[in-house]
């Protein structure tokens, strides 16, 4: 008889609850790892309110921090019982887009890379099986607590991200717009390439708050200035060489184009819905040499080792991004709480 | 009283006509050049049709061959008498943009770099005068023909840098949608930075017979087939990883998203008008680690030196997109001819 | 009983010979291939003089075509009988090197990635073991011959990435030292990225007029002519953008130095040996803004499925390369043609 | 009868003076500041020795810092009594090297850019003449002292460069050889790229205790531990992704290539003399996709803006790199001590 876990599931639109499933079996090339912190993904909340497509019955969830219980036959270097993070994204590593530099688009499937709590189980439960284990396990350093490194898998990569691929310079003028999760990790990612003014934009002031502490220089209240005007006017109409979308609205990727220099690059970070339309007078009908790229979460063990150096060398500090505990039991409460962005929370940790 | 030569000036929307003007006087660090031979372009079309805003009495045209008849005090390295041509986008080189490596954005403004026929007078007249001539010079390699290198200064460098901007890889699959002059030299550029499969768009037989010629490995008459399914049926469903719009329109703009790879680039060269959408299935609501660039036409006379030394070299023969030939006196016939993509013209010659 | 099989064994220095050895068994992520086609390396006459150390009793050889002959069990997406290549290089696309881009020194160890005859037998042989299968198998085009492909798994791959990472750009001038198989791809590869000058030197007349067909604009002997001064004459003392060294030697190696201009990249293809130094005069004492690239050949399932698809459009034909035909039974005669350089030799085909 | 002024000339090897020289007059592209304060390089050490050589009557020194006094006819977008900075290395922004992203080697000519104290008068004076001004005066943020910008010229855009230069990822393990005043701003710019684990060498324990301020997470006396050892044990035998060599020797640069991992980048910034020998072991005798990049200080107003721009954010604090204060006329002890290394001096500042 199959071994029973605690695992939290999409039932449909409205409803993720927790239920018993079976602990899974793996592979010869899977790893289970049993979870000892995970957290709960804005991405998670557009699942419940099914506004992003899985299927019922699926465990969802995608930020594992674990330990090996059990290793497949051709899983090599690791041993049972060691400490491990695995990226939100698990790429294969060796199908054609993974050797050719697009780990995210595994399989060559837009998201493809993209399986826990999305085309497999999750890790929002006792236990997660982890596809490609060669490529994906990663041992956490000793000395950091699973909160420290809870970040890795999906915020910190994915923020990090819309730094690097915003090809930011030594001296460059950033703009964030958003300061959740992902724009509060964005802003600590242009710091740590190199910007020098980043100006970071949201409403909410103990967010701004956080975002001074993690690089921002200056920071805009929407609420109060009008931020395209404001960046402008600090800039001497110059706009800033990248700027980066980290919500996924029409309004804050419109105010990021029109903060942008010529030959400025937009780096977009959000989930979009409905429709999104490129000012043409900010485009420059199309010849102001601006670049627009969008980034999938990075993942892989080498990415996941880098992000956790980042956090042992002391470089950035994402320990105040996680504002609420919960256990497994109360994951549905730990969803209602985040959901409604109830008491000022901006990440959960949740151990089983 | 000044000398007086012959231009084609624009006077209001409509009307491009033949005037007489005065021959430019120059400063320290400019030229005056003697036009021997120029062309329109599909943006001198914009301006006659006024959707491109350009003050009343402006000498209109950005595509100078001609022969250096002064220079400045302050110009070095160049003798009177010499062949040249110039770049549509003259750099300066000294502004922050141009050291900064955005030279078509000179002065940091939106298409800052391009002067010649829209904040100052241009070509298609019997004598041009060349700001920051140090810059913008470039003597005509000896054994090239005017004819050769008059795609230099603006089409060739434009179709270039759509392949250019995309990063092509050898091996890549590319589409290219709309061969016009741009578009067909966009093909040639995908062919000689490594394409291997070249898919080209369009609906005119001669222009995709001047495709194949130039590179393409597939073309395409959207009139007969769905270019989209096509290009997804032909690539397995795999898409490619670069797609180069060079019309400037919504269908094609979308067309290209939709047979782009997950990972792929979006080189856009097309000038846009009304509105531009981007479709969120295609773009994977943000998350397909896709790369939309922009370019305006590259100067300068290191790249007119480089592109004239493709033609040395025999790489490329353009020689084919000359249809028409007028002499300057006949401009307004030209520009009848030109605007209504009459008689199957691709480019015409202009000689004062 | 195991079966057995014909392969060309390294017995000690000076002694590659035929042997009978047992057929390989695979393991659940390998692949096990029929060989129908296979090569002779420069490099594989390093190890027979014992320049470069493998171990007695390995099977020599890296550049496989052949047919699939039996899948492990975890290896999917291929069926048996399945016409393939296989780089020379075989990265496991799942290590922190791999994931990180660094395929070919796969494990992190210098040269990781190249096995096939150096670290695990090779395909000199009729079998031929192939470890991490899905990583590296390439289905072969239809209608593409074993000899039209069999260049690709090391000399095309490492030719071209000599002129990648030199990262030619349009309209540069290139040198290529040595017109060997490598230095050929090299200069085909550079004018398949855009180069427009390329200058070839090597001593052999039939190395130099293929190397013309190829791409090579000039070609110099070095017999005859000082390569060095030659090329800063043609090109005015300004020297090249781009040289690719495809020999191994200190004098190419330096000459390639000194025909650089300052800013331009020294492309590495050669395998040097006893001392390698930087003529400092050369190097601008280390403030010429140089780069010097060395490249082991890419592997991997992608680059072989990019460079079967520069084959198929007709884009490079490299046919002319493959100069000598045997059978597996006569590979102790073609070694010895080989690594004597005798009648003309450029390449051989060796047919189980 | 000519202005007359105070400078440091060098007069022959051995000999650096202060001596009477006239005012500099200016041409119409040129500009004069009035330096308030510059400093003494190692590069005038090398001059002062005979190492590098200028023509006798050369008034040495290229780190402005100062006061336009006067602007040519056709400089723009400045006035006089404007505080400035103007970098080392002076681009024109406007020859073929310049365009084509090679500021530094100006006019195509190995280290053609860097003029002051080489080919034309330098600033170790009371005024000093500025070419192509319009690419080089870069104004002085208000709220900066001479002091804070002092370094911006040379040292720190050198330093920082080599950073650059490397392509130093977020994570990446960073080791800098040699802590002078260069090395040091190689540590700094290491950490403003996001290398999470920097090992700095030297033997001084007040510039390795700088050194740690400035970003150094492990540092390394050489004269106590052997710094090849130690950082491959320190990285369980992985090595650096980047090495920067700050000093000019076959000992650093080869220190370098051993702590290198295959696929790493050796990131030079050191003068050399006599010979260099590339130690072929380290360097997997060509084949370990090793990359060896030089780098001359970059130059031009919008490098200049950028490092200020750093200096003005607080991200990098290189105040205790001035360790001593003289006047112009102490020039000659400046010397003396700098040339000596007397006192524990990093940098000097000199006020006329």
């Amino acid at each position: 008889m199959a071994r029973m876990m605690k695992a939290a599931v999409f039932v449909e639109p409205g409803r993720i609850v927790l239920e018993e499933k079976p602990v899974p079996a793996i592979g010869p090339t899977e790893a289970l790892v049993r979870i000892t912190t995970t957290t709960i993904c804005g991405t998670d909340v557009h699942i419940l309110k099914g506004e992003y497509p899985v299927e019922p019955g699926r465990i969802i969830g995608h930020e594992p921090v674990g330990v090996i219980e059990q290793l497949g036959s051709a899983v090599n270097g690791y041993h049972e019982g060691q400490r491990v993070i695995v990226g939100a994204i698990t790429p294969c590593g060796q199908c054609s887009s993974c050797l050719d530099g697009h780990q995210s688009q595994c399989g060559g499937r837009a998201l493809g890379g993209w399986r826990f709590g999305n085309t497999i189980d999750g890790s929002q439960a006792e236990f997660l099986r982890v596809p490609d284990a060669t490529a994906n396990l990663t041992p956490v350093p000793d000395g950091l607590t699973d909160e420290q490194v809870l970040m890795c898998p999906d915020i910190m990569s994915t923020g990090f991200s819309g730094a690097e691929s915003g090809r930011i310079k030594i001296g460059d003028l950033v703009a964030v717009f958003a300061q959740g999760p992902i724009g509060l990790c964005a802003t600590a990612g242009a710091k740590l390439r190199g910007a020098t003014t980043i100006f970071a934009v949201d409403s909410v002031p103990e967010r701004l708050a956080v975002s001074r502490r993690l690089g921002a220089d200056v920071t805009i209240d929407y609420t109060k200035t009008d931020p395209v005007a404001e960046i402008l006017r600090l800039t001497g109409g110059r706009g800033v060489d990248v700027a980066i979308e980290a919500l996924g609205t029409q309004q804050t990727f419109e105010s990021c184009l029109r903060v942008l220099k010529p030959g400025g690059v937009l780096s977009s970070l959000g989930v979009y819905s409905g429709k999104l339309t490129l000012p043409l007078d900010a485009f420059a009908a199309g010849l102001g040499d601006h670049t627009i790229v969008t980034t999938l979460c990075p993942g892989g063990k080498e990415r996941m080792r880098r992000l956790m150096n980042v956090i042992a060398s002391g470089r950035v500090d994402l320990g105040s991004l996680v504002t609420h505990h919960f256990k497994l039991d109360q994951v549905e409460q730990a969803y209602d709480l985040f959901s409604h962005q109830r008491d000022g929370v901006l990440k959960v940790a949740i151990t089983p």
